[in-house]
């Protein structure tokens, strides 16, 4: 067993990542970044579901370290609305958000490589999935296998990039939580992690939290039904 | 001709990369990162060559477009001297500072790649280069040509990741802006330029100004000397 870092959002995948990593390695550490409005609730929730994740399972709570974070309101400056004048915060047709900064996870794993390099960290673990967001380009599997080669010539490391939900649908994200840590797993998953786009917490559903209209709220909403064996709407 | 965005710091090298860039490229705009005390000199040198650069040939000033400069005060949280306690900024035994973050040039590509997309600017120019800073391995060709790769998968798009000076000693580099920009861009580069490591700006040498002692500084004076064909000192 070796040791790993996760990017750790405090949505459902990197939740789910951060599960996984404390199943497989010896010591986990986490980073978040920091970087707008938009987010504030999941730095929240991200708090909370460090505090209460370690009792979910025996030996968990050994094993998880340092939490890491990031402050990149930088990201700010190169968002759409930043580089363009007199645009609101929307979502665009593409269904991302205009805030939304090319290569995101590109600067997320570069952080995060650096911070593993001075940890002594060797797995670097996130949620980046092909499967529901094929529209992010740095979020497929080839990006980030180039990545790993590009991080790894930069640093002189051998680092490896763990992507355990990349070919995974929402359905089977939830799954493999399920088989990580339980219904208790489950239930924090439910209770604690934020994935809608607009921030909002309102009523809790039987998914979670979230505005429910949203892409991201919707593709959760329809994750959890196909996991559960409900039907799923159009 | 395309548009390029050019890693600009206020150095040597990359005074000589926004020569290249104005010679080759029909628009050019720059980026500059603000990261910490001792590139305060640097960051005010880089704003005197913007102002004058666009003068020394005729047709530069009008290629010379907008400024970028990026806050990434964040990188100090990932130097070693913040993940170690108790440790004064010096220089190594491997002659980096020990404010050195890990894949730093990584950093800097991605952050240009993002606003190279938003500003639809084709080539990226920087100076890395492998003769002189083997030490570096974020300035190796083979880190810069899997970064390019991992670019434009990560965001879906064509960059060319353009280093004119990665085979390049510094004397060939003084020679190359010479035949950029004559005796005006040498004597810009001389007068203008910042290199020194302790930030130092000190007397006027024949090479510039700087503390004289530092790696950087008898790097660039050696260079210097090889240029003018004077005896270099071992």
């Amino acid at each position: 067993m070796t040791d790993a870092l996760v990017l750790f959002s405090g949505g459902q995948d990197s939740t789910t990542c951060l599960a996984f990593a404390l199943e497989n390695f010896a010591r986990v550490e986490t980073i978040g970044f920091d970087y707008g409005q938009r987010h504030r609730v999941e730095l929240d929730q991200r708090t909370k579901i460090l505090a209460k994740i370690g009792a979910i399972k025996p030996g968990w709570a050994a094993r998880l370290g340092k939490d890491h974070g990031v402050e990149l309101g930088v990201l700010g400056q190169i968002s759409a609305t930043a580089m363009t004048h007199d645009v609101a915060i929307a979502m665009g047709a593409d269904g991302l958000p205009n805030t939304f900064v090319p290569g995101r996870n590109l600067l997320f794993l570069t952080f995060a490589a650096a911070i593993a390099y001075r940890r002594g960290l060797r797995r670097i673990v996130g949620g980046m999935c092909e499967t529901d967001y094929s529209g992010y380009p740095d979020c497929r599997d080839n990006t980030i296998k180039a990545m790993q080669l590009a991080l790894n010539l930069g640093m002189d490391k051998d680092f490896v990039l763990d992507t355990p939900l990349m070919w995974l649908d929402k359905a089977e994200t939830w799954k493999l939580a399920e088989q990580l840590g339980g219904a208790a797993l489950i239930d924090l998953i439910v209770e604690e992690t934020h994935t809608c786009y607009l921030g909002e917490r309102g009523q809790r559903q039987a998914w979670g939290y979230g505005c429910g209209e949203c892409p991201a709220c919707r593709l959760r909403a329809a994750g959890w039904r196909k996991y559960r064996g409900e039907p799923v709407q159009a």
